[in-house]
């Protein structure tokens, strides 16, 4: 099933269920108005939902409409906790390399990193670059919606609350990135407000490509300005999803509608594959040549991320944006 | 005005205005259902919170009831943003001094903890500690609730952004925290559930505490199992509250229903005045002596967290908890 969020002015948007195709969309609002409703009620929706689903598939919902991306909000467009793991240690591992950066990890436990939640922005819509001096960067992540989550649940019960998949774009300040980690608390301005992917989906949509593994099988296609930046696959996550959501939850429960991300997609090849940021290529250009070349973000930049399946079809739409000069009152 | 919140099996739970001295109750439900809804909808609902709030006073509210504190969820029992500062530098100088740590601060720039907001526990509620091994400690603190901040705005518009002032136990797990804060990416194991008191009041109701330099200049009153542990005051903040949330909105919206901790209350006088956290009792102890011998939370401590007027009066009611052993299922 796949589900998308549409502006009407208000905080929460407007719930629709897409095709899988991504080309038609049918309200949902008779089973649920918005997409926090519907992951606080998910066993009671769950059904009319798939319903309509089958319906909008098989050309039977009369009231169904053309699915425009450019109209939809991120799929929660707020929510109450978002988390972001650096679930791939490869790319730490450049960034540590490259920048002779001493990061004390504790062996096997993840790097996850409270975020805020209150303001995500649509995929399609201008994002305000505060200033070109901040070092702007992108990640292309993977991310998983969650149910109710009682404190301290293993790893196979966390996996089982696991109800949407998405994508985004953790949109990153590096200039306040390198000093707020110096620092320790975390990240204020180094990680201003994210923006997903305009579907999320089931896990079941992904097929195969939902790993037994507790990984996501697929590649996280991202572009700059329409060119290949890179296409490395979820597959080499360290931690399972079921492992991260464990490890956050140890001493607290985890509401309906958390939202926990991969951290920036990184592959062992990724001087073939590419990276799903700017800092890694930059890491590693600085690492070949003592010097990097790729610039950070500029006004008029456009960023594209995408996953397709096996058939190429794109399963989540696309975060497909532009960065623009802040301007108050936008 | 003071509001609060009770427990009605729901998410949000269900809004009452309180009366002055914290004896009655009133439902606000003809105005606004929840507190998330009211300060999402402040300038539509509070002239109508406000006369509720008066015939309450005057004791012609026909349907108020006496106020329950321990029926009380904590007052936004979750919001889509909770980031809590460390804003008394006096507090982090310790912590320095005592454990030879190097925080790299960057001098004017105020220490912000992006925190998680999905569960906050009611004022008065049994508190499940996950382990003494932890080493469980408390933070007293004051906060404030925000309207809608645009990105960017000045200390002077985030200021008047301000709704409502809370008192919190900003709960900690020590032996997390030193792992989490060396790795830099902030805090989560570190940072369980947080507790705050259970009536929200509007700055007028502190009169001449809400300073002029946007601080407050209360005594926040710790007891440890009904013994006097600190009161140290509000006025020796670092930065008003206007700095903080503008440092934070620098590059990114201020949704409504943000809340901004101060950080555990700390005074230069720490030797007098005691503290509002253990670890900040124990600090003293070893620079003092060489040795802590202030013991972390056990299970069966009770701890009460408190804020009194010029006459008296409990400003906010109390945070008055005990810690239990977790139970899975609790």
């Amino acid at each position: 099933m796949k589900l998308a969020t549409l502006k009407n002015g208000s905080r929460d948007g407007r719930l629709v269920i897409v095709s899988r195709n991504l080309q038609r969309a049918l309200d949902a609002a008779t089973v649920a108005p918005t997409l926090q409703y519907a992951i606080e009620h998910w066993s009671q929706v769950e059904p009319g939902l798939q319903a309509l689903y089958a319906q909008l598939n098989a050309g039977q919902a009369a009231s169904a409409f053309d699915f425009d991306p450019t109209q939809a909000m991120s799929p929660l467009p707020r929510t109450h906790q978002f988390v972001d793991a650096s679930a791939f240690l490869n790319h730490g591992n450049i960034m540590e390399e490259a920048y002779d950066l001493n990061v004390k990890k504790t062996p096997g436990i993840p790097v996850l990193v409270q975020r805020q939640s209150d303001d995500f922005w649509g995929p399609c819509d201008d994002y305000p670059l505060h200033s070109e001096a901040d070092n702007g960067d992108f990640e292309g992540e993977f991310a998983v919606i969650v149910d109710d989550t009682p404190m301290a649940s293993s790893p196979e019960v966390c996996a089982s609350k696991i109800r949407l998949v998405m994508i985004l774009n953790d949109v990153s300040m590096r200039a306040h990135l390198f000093r707020e980690l110096q620092m320790g608390f975390g990240f204020i301005n180094a990680k201003p407000a994210a923006v997903f992917g305009p579907v999320a989906v089931t896990p079941d949509e992904l097929g195969e490509a939902w790993g037994a593994d507790g990984r996501i099988h697929l590649d996280m296609l991202v572009s700059r300005n329409g060119e290949w930046f890179g296409h490395p696959n979820g597959r080499e996550m360290d931690w399972s999803f079921g492992e991260l959501l464990a490890r956050l939850g140890l001493n607290r429960n985890l509401r309906a509608g958390t939202i926990l991300g991969t951290g920036t997609v990184s592959n062992k090849a990724a001087r073939e594959v590419g990276s799903a940021c700017l800092a890694e290529k930059r890491a590693l250009e600085k690492i070949s040549t003592g010097d990097s070349t790729t610039p950070f973000l500029k006004w008029g930049d456009r960023l594209c991320f995408e996953a397709k399946d096996a058939q190429g079809q794109s399963i989540f739409g696309a975060v497909d944006h532009r960065f623009v000069p802040f301007k108050a009152g936008h």
